[in-house]
């Protein structure tokens, strides 16, 4: 099994499967501490059960397959989040870009082929999307699959990318002999942007046929490791930050988010709307704690800088209008245990994503939550369509619904708070790694 | 015949056809000349041949309607303008708006309903999507047509909206007996929205059945009005311009492009693919005039302002980079005559938006020009559907592209030049506003 290292949920994500699996995993160096290992182990070394092989790019090469198409290009375009006026511009710095994309992609090719054992390849996120051509042409003859971590976008939207690099990327999907998705919303935009670019295609719900090969489309949303998180918001540390939480909070209600800072995750959104929420409801200001737990992330990208000022000022503005009682807590910060602390004692858990692949959080807070807390979700997070029935649901661009919703969690009645989260936990859990893995095996034909 | 009055293309649309049909045109006053009108004269009054009413909004709701809903909300989201991180907010002052949106609707009802004659009802663009609503609710019996004069976005982006929003603009399109648009493609995202997010509706190509009632979908491009267009460029103010935009070239070849500044035209990207032309080809700095005409809009829009700063500020850059020659003219101004010059004997025009619902000068041009000048168009202009065969098609986004494209363009030998721009000419003339004209009230029934 071969798979690609990632930022936020894939390593968590993938992990667990490789140590209950074995195999080798191949990923990019992305620190200097990496790049040690690489050169130390060039065919990669084994630890907790599987094989690791860390690939060295070359520098300029990784920068801009990983920080200008993928970061920049691709996450984007997923996402919804280009300002289309002024961007994306194509032109010939994204040329140069995309040819360094293509050239990872092949240097992942040529690692895999050079893998002999193993029944199966697994490809991880759309920094790989071209792996599979690369392997048709190097003749792997092992099934291969691949995972797409966010959401797709929709014809109109895909069509941004210039023509070959479209079909580029849709020839490469359709290479892979399975590909999978966390919800059926973005297998469904995948569909509809083969019908739409690909003359001659067939799209089923669970198929795509082009040129005589066939694709099999599987959704298959990313599990948590359940028996883990729930040890790890056991532990000593965790504790600790539930105790320190609880402190501060001082017998107000907690109203929790914890995100990466990323243009996807919507805060200032989910700030303005507590703003509003405040302006109609002013006791709330004494009752209620909004603890944002935010962990920095792409500051290098000036976009996210911005943002990242955005929500510090409307923060403050907010914390200014509203008195001596400080009703948010803004922390940057990357401390898992932190995190989990708060997802142990959260009355709301707020996850409002303008889009979202999946949403990780929403599931760890489910499972972690001690206190029949109750999400309000984003009904653009993939994982609304395994957990919604069990959240409030909001459009994450309507504040005065977001701000609705959060006073109607916070104010939610006992029992209802209760069956509400009890349902969460249970739709939160109902995939696991094993079940994960085997979905994506079995629609390749492996047994696993 | 109803209709309302905007701005850029659609007087020049509907008048035509006004004038050769007669009926009533109900419109909002705009400017304090069109209110001292409506006070003078409020069931309207003749001019041209037909019957023109002005309606004077409260100004606040007409400032909400227009201003907010109309310009800052429903024009970004049909053209895909938003920046998703931090556009739309949906908050109580889009609330207060938005009850000013159905407030003019509801005018405009009022004073359709009471007008006793005609045999149907033409309401025209976003502006107006739930006047068919509250006519069926006034039980007035004539068919009613609504013309959609922006391109429509796809459900993924369509659901920005608050879901009781999108369910009333949903709803109120399909209270009308027809609705029409200038291109398939708008046509198709709109069944898309439809399918989305009616549960029991039924979507074809041609009709859309929701709740036992039918409504026709027809596709039917606005025409340029050609005896009109041929007078005036033949008149002595424009030849005069076309003399002087001749000795403004000096003997170079001559790119042009006439476009309201909106962020929707995209002349920035235009500007980036000429100077990547230029770093390529550096004599063409010599060879070539990129003369720019643009109308300046909503410059109260700060996103707007900026926009119109970053066009200056690109072309001065390229003009210093480039030297002696300053290959690029910049001008903000609103004359039509000037236009039409400049439109009499460009070499290449250059017709690029982001989305644009039709895209009037593109028609304009082919029928203009006598120079076989050849068009550079973006695909995801609706005139694309009719003219793009006599074009070079670009992607708006691809700016690589579009540099070749345009030197494409520039260096076309002559005979394919005349052949391609015989073409165009032909293509922009197949249309015309009695053709239009029928095409909508067929649809509804009523033979013209």
């Amino acid at each position: 099994m071969t798979a690609r290292r990632g930022g936020g949920g894939l390593i968590g994500a993938v992990a667990p499967v490789m140590e209950r699996l074995g195999g080798t995993w191949i990923a990019s160096a992305l620190t200097d501490g990496d790049r040690r290992v690489a050169a130390a182990a060039p065919n990669g070394r084994e630890q907790d059960g599987f094989t690791l092989r860390i690939l060295d790019m070359p520098r300029d090469v990784h920068d801009l397959h990983y920080g200008v198409v993928s970061n920049e290009y691709l996450w984007f375009l997923f996402h919804y989040l280009f300002d289309l006026p002024s961007q994306p511009v194509f032109d010939a710095h994204f040329e140069r870009a995309w040819d360094a994309y293509r050239h990872v992609n092949d240097l992942y090719a040529d690692a895999v082929a050079s893998e002999r054992g193993g029944r199966v390849v697994v490809v991880h996120d759309y920094h790989l999307m071209l792996v599979g051509t690369l392997l048709r042409r190097r003749r792997v003859r092992r099934p291969i699959v691949y995972f797409h971590h966010t959401p797709w976008c929709e014809p109109e939207y895909f069509g941004l990318l210039p023509e070959d690099v479209r079909t580029e990327i849709l020839h490469g999907l359709l290479s892979y002999d399975v590909v999978g998705f966390h919800a059926r919303r973005w297998a469904d935009a995948f569909g509809e942007c083969c019908r739409r670019f690909l003359p001659g295609v067939r799209v089923t719900t669970t198929r795509v046929e082009f040129r005589r090969r066939q694709t099999r489309i599987i959704v298959s949303p990313v599990p948590i490791d359940v028996p883990r998180l729930q040890r790890d918001a056991d532990g000593p540390l965790v504790e600790e930050w539930a105790r320190r939480h609880d402190e501060a909070r001082g017998g107000r209600k907690l109203l929790v988010r914890v995100d990466r800072i990323d243009l996807s995750k919507n805060p200032v959104r989910g700030f303005l709307a507590f703003e509003q929420l405040l302006e109609r409801r002013p006791r709330l200001a004494r009752e209620v704690l909004f603890l944002a737990l935010m962990y920095p992330s792409r500051l290098t990208v000036e976009s996210y800088r911005r943002y990242y000022a955005e929500c510090t000022r409307v923060v403050r503005r907010i914390n200014d209008r509203f008195g001596e009682h400080e009703p948010v807590a803004l922390h940057f910060e990357d401390d898992y245990q932190r995190s989990l602390g708060a997802m142990r004692i959260y009355d709301v858990l707020l996850v409002n994503p303008i889009f979202d692949g999946l949403n990780l959080v929403s599931k760890e807070g489910a499972t972690a939550n001690r206190r029949d807390g109750v999400i309000v979700l984003s009904r653009n997070a993939g994982v609304f369509e395994e957990i919604g029935p069990a959240t409030i649901a909001v459009n994450p661009f309507d504040v005065a619904e977001t701000a609705d919703a959060i006073e109607r969690a916070l104010e939610m009645p006992r029992d209802e708070r209760r069956r509400l989260s009890a349902r969460a936990r249970r739709l939160a859990q109902r995939s696991t790694p094993e079940g994960w893995a085997r979905a994506q095996l079995h629609a390749a034909g492996v047994a696993l």
